[in-house]
């Protein structure tokens, strides 16, 4: 037993507090142990986009393997003034020993099939909720924001800079992580190189061009403590006429030490036609190979357009936009945690929007691939359903609308079971396997599902039995109403 | 010497890359002990608004106070291959011994004027840049937003109910702390409630409803185990039609026990007009003290509209938008920290745009009210530069315009030193301390600077003095450059 958490991350706290009160109530009903089964999705793709890329699982198990009360945890609860000592007593013994099943990180995936689906009793499935939603929702939100700028960057390298402007400090920590797997390459947050093992960069800021009494001097000082890995920052005082003239006399003179500039950092300014007129006069003086780094107040639309007006940029930087998620959808992922079957029966919540009802039951995702791996289309279905080549698939708002899954598909399960009774199935993947992960699913993608704006629509269909399912089942919610 | 660091929070790798790169050039150069300050403000009023609520500064200082770098820390960085031994011992070292000046949390502040300024040796006031802003730029951000919302709810309580959006565990944490200095009344935040002693609140989810046979039993078990705290969710299957007439029912059977229904929550739909109705039929069932509390997707634009829309709502719950800042700026507070003066000289950087050049020196905010308390105009000045009514103050981004303290104001500084040489100077102030003064200073601003949409410029002008001196050191940099 722990007596006093110091971080919280895990602290199972770490939840809204009706979580606590259902408890106590399932508990008062001896309903607590009933079996009961809850999918976390998401309804609309973020950034009005084509896809997603899932993240945040890793972090997500590793909660519910330690999440337990603390002795100052449960005096806290206690105190609340609301719970009986049998619910403390409860929450005491409490360990998560349920099921959870989920696709691996990195994994591309769409609005309204199930990402993870968990599996326990009534009180601890409900009780995880709010945690899985924090780690799920902000992660695979960064990650999809990272695949999407990096996409823009079309092959120039994306740095995640944005610690300064994060949500908290772990907004800081957790949008690192996912900016990797979802495409960075690194990012300028020291502490999360540590933890999780990125690369991290960082040269010098306007404060240390200013701190000398001018900028030559600051660039040559630089250049010497750090011969190896001199990237400059050109604008604090005028770009063309003093930064970059002034990184050219550095370059040469590293140069006649045997050694290299790395690159040159603009941080203001049009950027398109800085980098451009930058590179013609590094090119001119003979620094083919010195990069030119570009930042401040990027996203995946800057980046196309500098691109599409002629910069010449090696690699971004990328602060803001991205550790938030700026852009459609406001910096969140409208993540759901649904219950969709209680003892053995399927559950359904109706709303009076169809594309809001949630899809009862048990349930198996199929991904469908051509024969050079192009993604066709996903199935939702029952779980042990078959679907097979030519088998009619459904709409999940239009009932009238089905498809037929073409012959020569190749079907995979786009899920697995990764803990089973609260214990994880197999060792944790690395960061880099994931991002490969992203990467190649990608470029998998259909054309058009990529495209920044009115993306195409990729299909995710509902089987004949499950739409069958929540058919009956929405007919028995509608005659129960009246 | 701390061997291993659990709480992340508190960790000096919290930071950006570079400031361990120039830390590292500034003790090669022997500068690291040259005298600096630096400012840290915002350009722009957040989402567009006319003022900002500073928060975050106790945070701020119980990082400052507990920055130390722990054996693995060190460990971390001298394998990263870019630092010296002399630099390891540096860190192993380092504590932070500045003075630091800033307003108390809850205080309605402005673009440009100076929020923090730190002075201390160049080395240590440089390293700490990334986590004051990480932290200071977001809960700013999130009690100006909750301040928002609250001044929108016209006096219904507001209670925010964002953590399973929040970016990152932590996200969640701060901003439900941040949210309460802004005015909101609690948190569904279990954890923010402990560690903060903050008010939590919550009742039951949709899936409480789906977990029984039918919506009545769920409502009446729920009464039965919180007979003194029951709020019921009225939206699971059909509000006006079942949900509505079931709480009546509930409430009619607790009123036999002697005890009341403390209210309803509507959580989809048009809540302008089922709260409306929802009113009619509890009032007509002579339930008029049993409360209507809406949830889904609200802002201050939503609240406002359900309000001249007749909607009847007692208690708002925010979650999404507030916790995520979403809105016009989006999700960050573009906060910057800059180097203002070196070794007792003032420092300036300029750019194209006056607007972004920095204002040199050190310096004093005062603030000039009438004699009733309503706000007149802040003027940023030279520290010790005494500015008496009468006196002329110019715009800060255009010189040619200037204006006149008014005679019979009032003068207070707006800041004081909280930490000199690193030690705080007094106790901790309450939450509930911070979230008066907020409700106090936003009630005496002029008209029109709380409106949403295109408020009422706040004056922050410039005293003479100081726009002379940023001047004289633009024209120094115009002949450099030249």
């Amino acid at each position: 037993m722990v007596q006093f958490r110091a971080d919280m991350r895990y602290s199972p706290l770490l939840t809204d507090l009706y979580q606590l009160t259902m408890l106590a109530g399932y508990l008062e009903e001896g309903m607590e142990t009933k079996p009961a089964v809850f999918d976390l999705y998401f309804r609309t793709n973020p950034f009005e986009g084509g896809y997603a890329v899932f993240a945040g699982l890793e972090p997500a198990l590793d909660f519910l393997e330690q999440i337990c009360f603390s002795e100052d945890e449960l005096e806290y609860v206690s105190g609340l003034g609301l719970f009986k000592p049998r619910c403390i007593e409860y929450l005491r013994g409490f360990r998560f020993r349920g099921t959870v099943t989920a696709p691996p990180e990195g994994t591309v995936v769409f609005a309204n099939e199930p990402l993870l689906t968990v599996e326990g009793t009534l009180a601890e499935a409900q009780l995880v909720e709010t945690a899985l939603l924090n780690i799920i929702n902000f992660q695979t939100l960064v990650a999809t924001k990272a695949a999407r700028i990096c996409h823009a960057a079309d092959g120039a390298e994306v740095f995640e800079f944005g610690l300064r402007r994060a949500q908290g400090p772990d907004g800081g920590l957790s949008a690192s992580r996912a900016a990797f797997v979802g495409g960075c390459k690194g990012t300028s947050n020291a502490l999360a190189g540590k933890l999780f093992g990125l690369p991290v960069r960082g040269t010098q800021a306007h404060s240390w061009i200013q701190a000398f009494p001018d900028e030559l001097a600051s660039f040559r000082s630089y250049a010497a403590t750090f011969p190896e890995s001199t990237i400059l920052l050109v604008d604090t005082y005028d770009t063309l006429r003093s930064g970059v003239p002034n990184a050219i006399i550095v370059a040469r003179e590293l140069y006649e030490q045997g050694r290299t500039l790395l690159g040159i950092r603009i941080d203001s300014g049009d950027l398109a036609y800085l980098s451009h007129e930058a590179r013609q006069m590094l090119d001119k003086a003979g620094l083919k190979d010195v990069k030119i780094v570009v930042s401040n107040d990027m996203d995946e639309f800057v980046i196309e357009s500098v691109r599409r007006e002629g910069g010449q940029v090696d690699i971004y930087g990328v602060g803001t936009s991205l550790v938030t998620c700026a852009g459609a959808g406001g910096g969140a992922l409208g993540g759901v945690y649904k219950l969709v079957e209680i003892d053995g029966e399927p559950r359904l919540k109706v709303t009076g929007d169809l594309a809001k009802s949630t899809l009862p039951g048990k349930k198996s995702v199929l991904r469908f691939a051509g024969p050079e791996g192009g993604l066709i289309q996903d199935v939702v279905c029952l779980e042990g359903e078959t679907i097979a080549c030519g088998a009619t698939v459904y709409d999940p708002t239009n009932p009238m609308q089905h498809t037929t899954i073409p012959s020569g598909a190749e079907i995979r399960k786009l899920r697995d079971m990764v803990m089973v009774n609260g214990y994880r199935l197999s060792t944790k993947e690395s960061l880099a396997v994931m991002a490969a992960r992203c990467r190649k699913e990608i470029s998998c993608l259909p054309n058009g599902c990529t495209r920044l704006i009115n993306p195409h629509r990729y299909k995710v269909s509902l089987s004949e039995k499950l739409a069958g399912l929540r058919g009956s089942l929405i007919d028995r919610v509608k005659n129960y109403g009246a």
